[in-house]
């Protein structure tokens, strides 16, 4: 036993290596998706419209295509009359053209025939049933272009419809889908692997027995991946086992980004820093932090490797701090909505470990921060928690009435 | 041809009738689902903890279980020995109970022997190897519960740990996998099947050809009813047909809700109203209100029907304003980030239909509103919009430099 550390490395200094880490290993890819999937995903080129939006005039009401100076000075008292020469309706057109003194009955969506340069509403039209003829009286006297959506005016063919970047919300999927384009590029998500360690964790419907517990963290880590927009792949608990951990380690390389937790303590013998020592590299083994110091960090070939404390509490820290904002980034999510600082004034003395920076959770209750004193095995009470504060590395002591700072959840 | 609207109907009395159907027709399920999918699902039932957690008195440090009073008066100068009798490492317990003058060696996680009531960290102990017996000197004088997190302090058995209506977040999730439970009541969300109508849509990969478009309302509802926290299930697009498309809402009364657009307005001969009609009951059909007019609202036993316009501008508008939050509200959702209501001048004049209540899309550009003035085929448009108006029904005309409240999205 005994703690063997790399090298322990200040807060801004492990920031400054994991920044780099992912910049120079993690590459943005794209996949093609279809449209109808894309919902919330980010387009990964720039997309130009493929047709003219609408692709013919189209009536926008039902009733008739005319020549609109055969309706000019039409009224209820003074109709004009036309001889409707044909019908048509959404989904068919007609082949006949419009010669003056003619008119086409025409629905919502329909082309509008050769000829015609305008629609009057139903509305504004009787049927003449007892004439021989099929004639149309138009009351009203309409503009050309009138009720008509000319082709390309909503947008012309070639022009730029989303710019790369573009969150794909439900109006941006309907444009597309408009334009008749089933599939589309979009960022691909990194997949991150999740791999709990530990002799004390329990696999899932195994029984309880003396010295185990049940393991929280795949599903804790698999939760906040999601939300940082990671696609999690969960594996199966692994014992503090060099070989096992090892196999299951190269198992995994296919994803982006493998997350463990435990196994990075003096206690279990480093079996992860060894694991990456052999078929990789590691970067960071020990960062001056409270809770967290045994935090690892490293590659293997292309692949970031990220060890976490067993403790869910500090994984949960140690992810918030040093990796969230990470695969938000390359995974082209939102920033998180917290991350808000306010001050507050403490309602209770704040003990803090010298030489290291703690982030200590607390939970804000009438304007005043209390902290949350339980041990960092304790995820129940982790529920309690609005905020952290930090607590630099050189003070001991925060007194009761002083102004902290605290990051909002 | 000719508008049969059943009655149109004001805007409040039709959001007072949808309101009451969406109360009186959806009762909330729920369903048992494993705890590694509940991100973000709301549960649906109080919840206790099914063991204490701890579940026994854990070792907080690598280093030797002890009964704290034989560390007391020990430093560097002064160590105490103390014979230590076994080793437990996480994951596995002791048999032998610790008494005066013996200590455990331990690691972070294990299970306190019987007889000791405190650990000291392995940095304030040494082994005297030269010894013939397993002598420690312990460096340190702690306190009775140094180092140990007590069985139960994180939380007892059988206390409410998840409260009906919590939302699963990661921490929540964790907290429900160290209690060792596997599968979580969640409220279910409501599913709805989503028609396009139309003869003038082409299915996915059919060529286009003179008349015919592409159906951007499939993929755009289904986006929207996955905003509002829904799983959409989309179907063929039908043809203006009575028998194909009461085949296709009789094949889809498996879901909660239906919403069906195009086919609502006089020119297609109200095929969904006379379906409905036949099938079940039509509540609402026509509003008065632009775009939307002929927006329909139905049951079919215990099922919701919604049949929205063709276009998809006016589509939307309509899924916004009468439909959205209802389906948020039964699938447990969080209302809308949006609909925040902001006054600014409006920049270009706006010529309102009078007796109808307008929605009408604008952009905010320098603090100024511009109406959007496309017809609401124009979906392109649409996403250069940032919030509409409403007009009441008895406006006319809005004239540059007027005040008007915009609502955002």
């Amino acid at each position: 036993m005994g703690t063997e550390f790399l090298k322990i490395i200040d807060v801004e200094e492990a920031k400054k290596i994991i920044r780099n880490l992912f910049k120079e290993t993690y590459k943005l890819k794209s996949e093609n998706i279809p449209v109808g999937d894309a919902y919330n995903r980010i387009v990964s080129e720039d997309i130009l419209s493929t047709i003219d939006l609408p692709i013919f005039d189209r009536a926008l009401k039902d009733g008739y295509a005319i020549k609109s100076e055969d309706s000019f000075g039409a009224n209820e008292e003074n109709p004009k009359i036309l001889n409707c020469i044909d019908k048509v309706e959404a989904g068919s057109f007609s082949k006949k053209t419009i010669k003056t003194g003619e008119c086409i009955e025409i629905s919502t969506g329909a082309p509008i025939p050769d000829g015609a340069d305008a629609v009057v509403m139903v509305e504004y039209s009787e049927k003449l049933e007892e004439s021989s003829t099929k004639d149309i009286a138009i009351l009203k006297s309409v503009p050309p272009t009138e009720d008509i959506s000319k082709k390309a005016s909503d947008i012309k063919k070639g022009k730029l419809i989303l710019r790369k970047g573009t969150i794909l919300n439900p109006v941006k999927i309907g444009i597309l889908s408009a334009q008749g384009i089933d599939d589309v590029n979009v960022f691909k998500k990194p997949i991150v692997s999740i791999i709990s360690t530990g002799n004390e964790l329990l696999n899932k419907n195994e029984k309880i027995e003396p010295g185990k517990i049940y393991d929280a963290n795949t599903n804790l880590i698999k939760g906040v991946v999601l939300a940082s927009g990671g696609i999690p792949l969960t594996k199966d608990i692994v014992k503090d086992d060099y070989n096992e951990l090892k196999m299951k380690i190269n198992g995994s390389l296919n994803s982006d980004i493998i997350i463990c937790s435990g196994g990075t303590s003096a206690g279990v013998g480093d079996i992860l820093k060894n694991v990456v020592d052999e078929i990789g590299e590691v970067l960071i083994h020990g960062i001056s932090v409270k809770p967290g110091k045994p935090t690892l960090v490293g590659k293997i070939k292309d692949k970031i490797i990220i060890g976490l404390p067993g403790n869910p509490v500090s994984a949960i820290i140690i992810y918030s701090i040093f990796i969230d904002s990470h695969i938000r980034l390359i995974s082209k999510s939102p920033e998180k909505g917290g991350n808000k600082r306010i001050n507050f004034e403490l309602a209770k003395r704040i003990h803090s470990a010298k030489g290291r920076m703690e982030y200590l959770l607390v939970q804000i209750k009438n304007d005043k921060v209390y902290p949350i004193l339980k041990d960092s095995g304790a995820i129940a009470s982790l529920s309690y928690a609005d905020a952290y504060v930090k607590i630099p590395k050189s003070v001991e002591i925060v007194d009761v009435g002083e102004i902290v700072e605290v990051i909002l959840f």
